[in-house]
């Protein structure tokens, strides 16, 4: 993966958690939804199609395992998920990456999806390094 | 996949297109973008995880085979799409589907996402059948 680097872009909306098999995992900081952000970390990927079939089949593997830690993680006060959006939109930022967010029917957003949408709440500085903590694992 | 059953609310938006290995192929009726959806054939199925692993490598395969057919389709107008938006969500409709959306830079909601949007414009019936023909090969 010579040469990977995370668009900029991503700095400023979500953290660095860790360094999967093929993705970076990122927190998004917003403390309405568990939420995490998959980076495949491939020089210049855009679509899915840019990823080798085995590359491919990790990235499926990696968004089935964001799901478990977003279930995990429930939502703030720990109350669990109803449904996970998973979706690769890169309307805004071109790189390929893989939204995977927990939503409940009383999230506010509820049925609509959580892009383009103001509002974000950043967490607070403790809370954001307790959720990263969580998915360290 | 004995018992499997379309949820009746894809029926009002969108039509049979084709059945593929594992999912049932169906083009959204919204003529502003080429949108297909593949809802696979499992019962029950709901979430991502509700797949067995091959599944979902079935799955993997066939969202890139249908972001082809999206490409290939262009727009209305047969221009190119600047970016594919695939998604699976399921905030509306539970059983699990897949959104392979065609996005131009000047279709109009650009660069938001397609979903819980009104403004659906259904195609006439000679374009369906058309777009339909295109996609069964």
């Amino acid at each position: 993966m010579a040469g990977f680097v995370v668009d900029p872009a991503f700095e400023g909306g979500s953290v660095h958690v860790a360094d999967w098999p093929l993705c970076q995992l990122r927190l998004q900081d917003d403390a309405r939804f568990p939420w995490l952000i998959l980076i495949p970390r491939v020089v210049g990927a855009v679509e899915l199609h840019d990823l080798s079939p085995a590359d491919r089949e990790r990235l499926m593997a990696e968004i089935v395992r964001a799901g478990e830690f977003v279930r995990t993680l429930g939502d703030q006060a720990g109350r669990p998920v109803d449904k996970l959006n998973v979706a690769a939109l890169g309307n805004v930022t071109a790189q390929l990456h893989v939204h995977v967010v927990g939503r409940r029917r009383d999230d506010g957003l509820w049925p609509d999806p959580v892009w383009g949408r103001e509002g974000a709440r950043p967490y607070d500085a403790e809370t954001r390094a307790a959720v990263v903590a969580r998915l360290i694992v």
